[in-house]
């Protein structure tokens, strides 16, 4: 297969930062810093008209009078300065300018629109290829590329394409205590140039990305976007967050990426019949990409419950079923076995099993988990966790309370656990009780189980992810 | 009005704990410890058959042996024992007796049932009102009474009826951070005697509730319900939980409570014709109370919002309006009065308001929040708030991180906040970013201001405040 061109864009052997600057509030820091602390291994070139050295790195008053060639220009410069920067990029060899510039036909105005349509004009005319305007650019660890301070050096397999840069370094955050790390990111904004489809099409080929997830504000070319989504989902998961569903959401669309939002129906439709699956918003996206790096193929939609006492378990069955999933009866098979070990509560406990009715203080959720991961009736499980909140509980070691759960050597059935979060005050902020369930998140991750904060969210996961492997299974099989 | 009886019921002179022990891991001891921890006035008598003291109070080997009266009596003894208890109630003037006690009809057995029948009657005969069985009793922090040592002991206005007790303390403890407090919380299981109805009326009439949250999994009159739940309804909010909604769910109910769940069709029409509100699961049940609690009446649906950066300012606007909000464009006498101050950004910025697009750095959230606040087209506003987390934000305070959004002495607009909580790792468990939030949460709620983990959340919860007042200015005024 050819090497597709967005691969040369993704691994620049320098770059210049035009705006470049010492200032920790500016833009020009916040795109040269993190450079030097990701460790970028490319030449990096500030170019600042004032100041000889920025950020201890030798500076230039312009593009033209950098010694070496670049292969790729961030740019933190106003919109008037854009064609005169490209003009000094075709001496130095420029293959790709990041326009993180703003304020062209995102504004409304028609003066902005139309120095954006020039400089698109003038790119192409000089063979350089434009990310955005108004956009973040790329995030990609692995090549200490980042356009911000605050994210993860860790890499992943989940590639990101947003039309925003403010949802990229959010997912990306949201992301991070969740287990979920990038390949690579690209926040592409107004897509003047290089579009979704372009990145789509890069993405899907990457062999260092094993899902793909998109936020999406409105498209530039229908036809090329089904194609390229249809071919990408056929390769790996494909989840998309569409922004702007609504009057408003669509009003808000327009004045942020200059983009058409589009009908939602349409979406929706064209996103199914694509083979791709869809969030409503970053906290989903999230809760996907978090089952899928975790959980092996979920083939059925039959799922064993846990952990939860009464009220927990009524409502985890509510919420699992509105959800799609399919709660069954306990197994007959799993009753007996309970009866001959001597559970005095075999014929009365069920599914979810609600754990507060045991008599047998050694019968603990885990035991439950164990029986129900080795019958055949269940797809996958779900385990509620509580964190431990009775005062003669203090104490507890995180792997105390994992011991409950049987989880120490992971499980053998796909496995989510539910652990909720809870928006502390001050007063709260370093409870005991909340550093063990940071600790078992911790190990949990490291089991290779994912958690939720909510039965509502594991299960509308849990969902995405059979949904995804049901289609798979169901496609025909291509002609030898 | 009369005063109604369960009005004696929380209001005990004296409290025998049935089985009462020294064993932390026990229910006898679960029951006893929190009386003495939360100050109970009244006198507490311990019935335990071998210790002559429990937790340094003189103990009794049965009810029968106390010398003096005994109003209310919480039972953790086996179902067996339970009739030879209840013939000991009556010398000592019994009023109440609180079943902890379980494993009656929930269990399927008739026998059991049986037996539960049969403690009705002989409670009837007796004059003595039941609690339960199968439940947690009072939580009742200003007169000292709680189920749980793990609850919060502040009062408030907040009262809670809940079939499920695992549902009721998640409940109290859920709520303690968003600053939401109980009056009166009571847990009623199998509802033999005593149910929903009755506590329904007396919390429509006292004066220390001033909204009621339920959860409830069956009810054991429909009529009588009806009429509770309109009545109580038209005296203040009333928002219900139902549990066991669908197939599965049912199933869990029955063998939880033995309730029979009932269609949720019927279920809604019958809550949404009596005037109250209904709630998903319990999260949404605390989003819902925090509202109540923290806002005055709203009334209308147009929100302004700010705060968010491009995408997140997107996403709003489909979530409000998903929920039912109505996120209007930014009104042109805001435009104006941006443009006489010079905003740059005036006729480009919109609803949401973007506050990334912005040039002047002067120009904060806080400025928007304060133009919106005073323009009449805005019924309320939301404001999106992130923690900090670039570096150079590090030692920010919480009050320079609230002073952006000019919230130090509230806002004059019903205004929902939206800071995220996420579920950290142990590596991040005491990261300063997150310590920041957690001072701002505690200094919102002084200011009056409820907080939501997600926008999602708080346009669902602002939407049902809104809902309630729309239908009481829709109601008939009442003849003379």
């Amino acid at each position: 297969m050819a090497i597709h061109p967005v691969e040369a864009i993704f691994h620049p052997r320098s770059i210049a930062v035009v705006g470049a600057s010492g200032n920790p509030s500016s833009w020009g820091y916040g795109f040269l810093a993190p450079l030097l602390e990701f460790g970028y291994q490319g030449k990096i070139y500030p170019v600042n008209l004032k100041h000889p050295e920025v950020l201890g790195i030798k500076a230039y008053p312009s593009l033209g009078e950098i010694p070496d060639p670049v292969d790729y220009v961030i740019s933190c410069i106003p919109a008037s300065e854009i064609l005169k920067m490209l003009e000094d990029c075709s001496p130095r060899g420029v293959k790709t300018v990041h326009l993180f510039t703003a304020r062209f036909s995102e504004t409304g105005h028609q003066q902005a629109a139309e120095l954006e349509q020039e400089i698109l004009r003038e790119a192409k005319k000089r063979g350089i290829r434009l990310i955005g305007p108004n956009c973040m650019g790329l995030y990609y660890p692995r090549e200490g590329i980042s356009f911000s301070d605050a994210l993860s050096k860790q890499s992943g397999t989940v590639g990101f394409i947003s039309q925003s840069g403010q949802a990229a370094e959010e997912l990306v955050r949201l992301a991070a205590p969740r287990g979920v790390y990038f390949s690579k990111v690209i926040s592409y904004g107004n897509a003047l140039d290089l579009n979704e489809c372009d990145f789509l099409d890069y993405f899907s080929q990457d062999e260092k990305t094993n899902m793909i997830l998109m936020y999406v504000e409105g498209i530039r070319n229908g036809q090329r976007f089904i194609d390229s989504l249809g071919q990408a989902a056929s390769a790996k998961p494909v989840i998309i967050l569409k922004g702007g569903r609504g009057e408003s959401g669509g009003r808000a669309v327009a004045s942020h990426t200059a983009s058409l939002a589009g009908s939602q129906m349409i979406w929706e439709a064209l996103i199914t019949q694509a083979g791709a699956l869809s969030a409503e918003n970053l906290d989903e996206l999230v809760d996907v990409a978090a089952a899928f790096s975790f959980l092996p193929p979920i083939n059925g939609r039959k799922v064993g419950i846990t952990g939860g006492g009464g009220g927990a378990s009524v409502l985890a069955a509510d919420q699992c079923e509105e959800a799609g999933l399919d709660v069954i009866p306990l197994p007959m098979e799993i009753r007996e076995e309970l009866r001959i070990r001597g559970i005095t509560i075999w014929d009365w406990i069920g599914n979810p099993a609600d754990m507060s009715i045991r008599e047998d203080p050694n019968f603990c959720p885990g035991d439950m988990l164990e029986v129900m991961a080795k019958n055949k009736n269940f797809d996958f499980l779900m385990a509620i966790m509580y964190e431990p909140h009775h005062k003669r509980q203090q104490g507890m070691s995180a792997d105390a309370y994992l011991e409950q759960y049987k989880l120490a050597g992971g499980c053998p059935k796909p496995l989510l656990a539910v652990a909720a979060e809870k928006g502390l005050g001050i007063e709260d902020f370093d409870h005991w009780s909340w550093k063990i369930m940071c600790e078992v998140r911790t190990k949990l991750l490291a089991a290779h189980i994912p958690f939720y904060p909510t039965i509502k969210r594991a299960a509308k996961a849990a969902k995405k992810l059979i949904d995804y492997y049901q289609q798979e299974s169901s496609k025909p099989l291509s002609p030898l």
